[in-house]
């Protein structure tokens, strides 16, 4: 179907008059460069924001996005992450016109999944065991436990009874060990929950209370025993989904690609043995591999820490990216504290894999390199992931990377969204400002958290508080009546130019200039944000006052109301929020109904009308089966067709009424309606057909019948009464015929059968007068 | 609630080994510029495709479009020119982000629209006065017409009777009449219409029938008198309205502004004094003013006839322009036959407007220049309007702008769309292959006309015939199986994944790769399409191979299939339909239904599952009224209850049952809801309470009777046998008391009285036993 492209020359370039047959100089226009956006973004490789220049000259992107490692339900801090890229990545997708190949791994084989997964297991089937016995054996366990907690997590080893715990928390000046240790409160609850456990442990919670306490112990007790696969897999498949549930609440895009660790460990063993014999990373005795720090650093074509090179050496940051399960001895096989580790030799009570190095896991940091390069290559445009990523996992990315390709840039842009707080405190469970995403959108609607998002630069800080709360429902609401309004008018105006001889001039007045004029500065506006560092807030802004502007010229211009550059403008402002992700009508004029979203969300009016027609037809099921139970509904019966073959049917559904089970309701395409109709038609003009053949029949038999009735008013002694007989007995019996001749015998018997006949109907006409 | 853009620098350079503080180096990425893509688009002013440099330098783009002139139904000539010019905006606007201004105009005065608007009235003020009564001179009147037709039209002088036209149409040769003159079979069909009325003046048609032959006369004799504005201003009105309403059922974007002439006279006065002011037109005698082409062409600054040099001079396409109300004789006071009118001194029975020059009215070009310049400027980005106007009315245009100007250059980009055929011929209403949108819609939906005219290059001729048709239904259906079965992949892949344990491996092979592949590349193509001249054609050919390469995947590839890549297609195939203006769903995975486009298009669930829940609410009327009408349906009654109360309340519907009236149906926000749940839930307690209490009342009365029945079961004799007593008549009426004193008279008198009531109350027992 797709013809070719024709030129539409005219050839011949003869003319009437005979004057000037070339074409006439045509100018080719000049652009006002001055003007010209171009768009920059921050790096945090140079700190500064620097033109994107994708590599591809096409209008290809590659972009690797920093994923969730699945082992608890995602908070605030990753919905302000993951939102956040979703909008840049759709900045630049739907306004920059990029295509992005956007890959997101999955950490789905981490210390922390390793630890919780066992723990887990572990706790279940030790409360399995228990089988609701709560014997003196199990609570000297559990004192035992809390003890070896105390004295752990808060350092005191000589609290040996609750008693002890009491006396010595009395005394305890709170604040002072919330300064020094910001878990304190979190280990005292802990605590607190097992006391009142062993108080009453009959309590139905008694299990939950004491689990904090109790795992610990199950898991040094125990932990190294476990090592079958489905353990460790269970835990992270699940958050995985929960993770891509609350993504696709919050609106978020999801990847074009997701690579998932554990389905990577092959290429990530070669990947480490490519960095081997390059040179930049060396195995341990222990079976586990490290990247060679110094190594890469003083090589004269690499460095190390990118990113954030004032954080080299910086061991608890590098510690704790290790791992709780890591060896941090001395005796730990590292050439310098500051190398990672590539591959980890697996203990007892981790997963494993073969390897050259013998039974080992991942470390953290190869995943991504591995996964990244596998899909996007060795030069990337984009790599995004969360601040407090940046070093060291994502430096380690980098040095790995480029030790492995042995190139001089892995990324050319890395970009780090801003930390997330809490009424200015940094989020966290023992602050009890934690907020999962789940309990963020039972307070909040997803438009209203992504617009607190935007309305903060991604790479900047975002408090989360309540006068930013405040402010996002003020601008929500603002928008909200601008839509409202603006459809409204809509309405009105094609209401009155539906109407014969509806007329509204249309014509632009100084008003709608200006107005006009106020639309194309914010349209520049918005392209002068989003060129500069993708600046939602600047976005936000100016989208805000063109709806002031907007209001303004509305209130002023009165019943002179002008809907085109209305409509331009809540187009332009609907089109600019559809591109950072917010669901919007598909008339354009706003919003998408924030309640009816899940059910207009790309859904099919048969799943919206659904529940409404499964409510009809339950209805009209229950009238049914009570009409044919007794016999005198009649009229319901009839009104229970006249809704299957009229009323919903011209609605494209039809119900198939079935035995003892609710009707089948099926939705049809036209065709199927007209089939349906059609063949309802042939059945109704049968019926009609069958029907008059009775009535026909009905009247042939009415017909016969008064015939009958006719003969039978004569009575027998009459019948024979005719100019075929001369004489008769005294019951009228015929004795002689016309001639005179007597009848004869077999005649007279013939005739009195005759007359008997009579008689009878005769007797039947008369009972009947 | 915008925060300011702040530097997330860490200022502390100082690092924990004190190696390399300064951030290394990082190396601009380099495009690769050989595949850098540039649009170019087909511009009439070179004839070549020229790269599109708008001139502002931000992404603001000015676009005239040449607008309807309103005197008629739109045909699909029409439809073609405004679905391509849509398609060519809303790539323009939404796959290369430029924010356009497009402005189009609406010609609401015009030689055609003055002659429809006078002839109609004239007509139905004629029809109106005969009042039904077809007397011997309405048939006079109507022959007479009839002659003067012929003469006229089918240039035969001789022909006097019905008779003299029957015997000539027998010998005429039709098809070399044709030849001579298309409208000769429309010719044919006028007089033989008004023959066929002649014969049969009772016939219904009678003067639809004779209404093309009479209505010249009518204008002839009467024409001069009409001048009431508002005779010219409701036929323009009524056909604006509907050419709005094809553009709507299209899905063709309305414009940011619509000019209409009749608004703009007064700038059009004044633009035409520029013009004279500047030596390039001149008043004529008659109150007319014409450009002077020639003073125009020989000046050096200029050229006239920039888009098609080549007519220069042709008087056909000049005097067409013109307008059939224009004075063609060699009097009419033009310098030059070339030389057009910019404004037209009105003659009786045309609207008329006050000027320099005496009462007149606008030529057809001037509008375009005043109206375009006066929105967007004297230099233009894009005009664009059908290929047939190019000349003279764009070069008229052109010359008019610059002359006014006096600049070189009014507009940049000159985009044509090509001819519209007809299974080959051109569309005319003589050759009967007419079709209006109207009729279009009825025979192919908005998305196949849009998708026919997608289909061929918009600068070429297109032919819209039956294989055309054909090839679009096949395109159709194989998207449209595309769509369906990814959504069925995806359902089943959540379905999977959304059980406990569900897990479906995500790891890319060799498949999967080469499907990423194709997938890059076909975006490549669809770039490239858009950057050369925005040829559609080529970028549905690319989309189409990439369906055919994503269902050869996933046929190869079995129940292993990767759901990303797949999904990523169908968004991508998506967003380029929404793009070129296919109304598409809003989760990305195809077409909105065509059939419940309506439904679904930016329409609230209310919108679209109120007629269903009418449906329900009516049957449930008529249950409830046959059910109160006839007591004993008790049961009906409660149904209709429960689903109000109970079934739709969930839905978030209440029914306000009306007497006499159906039910009045409301949709409730979910406080609404909770309210009424609360009242009904109050309403019940408070039943249940009045239950409780009339329980106990009848328990109370229940328990007094029972008293009353233990009393009643003693004899009146027995009654007074107690120890107060010693003795007693035969009645058992007490005599003496328990100290053997006679009972006083006043005292035997009240326990007479007793005796009595008891003798009743036993009674009373002895008759129930």
């Amino acid at each position: 179907m797709f013809s070719l492209l024709k030129s539409i020359c005219k050839k011949n370039m003869s003319t009437a008059t005979g004057a000037k047959v070339t074409q006439p100089k045509w100018w080719k226009p000049e652009m006002d460069l001055s003007k010209k956006s171009v768009l920059k973004v921050y790096n945090t490789l140079t700190r500064s924001k620097e033109e994107f220049i994708p590599r591809s000259g096409t209008k290809e992107v590659s972009w690797y996005s920093c994923g969730p490692t699945v082992y608890d339900a995602s908070h605030m801090g990753h919905a302000r992450n993951y939102v956040s890229i979703d909008i840049n990545r759709r900045i630049l997708q739907d306004y920059f016109g990029y295509n992005i190949n956007f890959v997101q791994n999955v950490t789905d084989i981490d210390d922390k999944i390793i630890l919780r997964a066992r723990q887990n297991h572990l706790f279940e089937e030790y409360v399995k065991s228990i089988d609701g016995d709560i014997s003196n054996d199990v609570i000297s366990k559990i004192e035992s436990s809390l003890f070896q907690y105390i004295e752990k997590n808060l350092k005191q080893s000589s609290i040996k009874s609750i008693n002890d715990f009491e006396n010595w928390y009395k005394q305890v000046d709170v604040e002072s060990m919330k300064n020094e240790d910001p878990k304190f409160p979190m280990h005292i609850t802990a605590v607190q929950n097992a006391i009142k456990a062993l108080n009453d442990p009959s309590s139905q919670d008694f299990f939950n209370l004491v689990k904090d306490v109790l795992v610990p112990v199950l898991d040094k007790e125990l932990g190294s025993s476990i090592n079958h696969p489905e353990i460790f897999r269970k835990l992270p498949a699940y958050w995985e989904h929960q993770y891509d549930n609350d993504m696709a609440k919050l609106n978020v895009l999801p990847p074009n690609v997701t690579t998932r660790v554990s389905e990577y460990v092959p290429e990530i063993i070669e990947f480490v043995e490519k960095i081997i014999s390059n040179g930049y990373a060396y195995a341990a005795d222990d079976g586990s591999v490290y990247f060679d720090t110094q190594n890469f650093d003083t090589s004269k074509d690499h460095s190390y820490a990118k990113c954030q090179p004032w954080n080299k050496g910086h061991l608890d940051l590098i510690n704790d990216a290790e791992g709780s399960l890591s060896n941090f001895s001395n005796t730990n096989g590292k050439k310098s504290p500051s190398d990672f580790a590539l591959w980890k030799a697996s203990k007892p009570g981790e997963p494993e894999w073969e390897s050259p190095w013998g039974k080992g896991r991942p470390g953290w940091h190869i995943e991504c390199s591995v996964m990244a390069s596998d899909i996007l290559g060795q030069n990337i445009d984009i790599h995004s992931g969360g601040i407090d990523l940046a070093f060291p996992h994502h430096d380690n990315e980098l040095a790995q990377s480029e030790a492995h390709f042995d190139n001089n840039q892995w990324i050319n842009y890395f970009l780090h969204t801003g930390h997330l707080h809490i009424e200015g405190q940094k989020m966290s469970k023992s602050l009890k400002n934690f907020i999962t995403i789940d309990e963020a959108l039972k307070m909040y609607s997803a438009r209203q958290l992504r617009l607190a998002f935007a309305s903060v630069q991604w790479n900047n800080q975002l408090d989360f508080k309540e006068s930013l709360i405040n402010e996002v429902r003020s601008t929500e609401t603002s928008f909200n009546n601008f839509f409202a309004n603006v459809r409204a008018l809509n309405n009105d105006y094609i209401n009155i130019i539906s109407q014969p001889n509806g007329f509204v001039s249309k014509k632009l007045g100084s008003l709608e200039r200006q107005l006009l004029e106020d639309f194309k500065i914010a349209q520049e506006k918005v392209d002068i944000a989003f060129c500069d560092n993708l600046a939602t807030p600047q976005a936000l802004k100016a989208l805000s006052d063109l709806v002031t502007l907007t209001n303004t010229y509305i209130s002023s211009v009165g019943n002179d109301i002008r809907i085109e550059p209305i409509i331009s403008i809540c187009k332009f402002i609907t089109k600019i929020f559809g591109i950072i992700g917010f669901p919007v009508r598909s008339d354009g004029l706003g919003w998408e109904n924030a309640d009816s979203s899940n059910a207009a969300n790309g859904s099919s009016v048969e799943e919206t009308v659904m529940p409404y027609v499964q409510c009809l037809s339950k209805f009209r099921d229950i009238v049914r089966s009570l009409s044919i139970e007794k016999a005198n509904y009649v009229e319901f019966l009839k009104l229970t067709d006249q809704i299957r073959d009229d009323d919903l049917l011209k609605l494209n559904i039809a119900l198939d009424d079935r035995n003892g089970q609710s009707a089948l309701i099926k939705f049809l395409t036209d065709n199927e309606k007209n089939e349906i109709i059609k063949n309802n038609e042939e059945k109704l003009a049968r019926e009609q057909e069958k029907l008059k053949k009775k009535l026909e029949q009905q009247k042939l038999k009415e017909a016969k019948e008064n015939e009958r009735m006719e003969k039978a008013k004569v009575s027998p002694q009459e019948m024979f009464k005719t100019s075929e007989y001369t004489e008769w007995d005294e019951q009228g019996l015929p004795t002689k015929d016309k001639d005179g001749n007597e009848v004869t015998k077999s005649m007279t018997k013939k005739l009195k059968k005759q007359w008997e006949q009579q008689k009878k109907l005769h007797e039947e006409y008369l009972s009947k007068l």
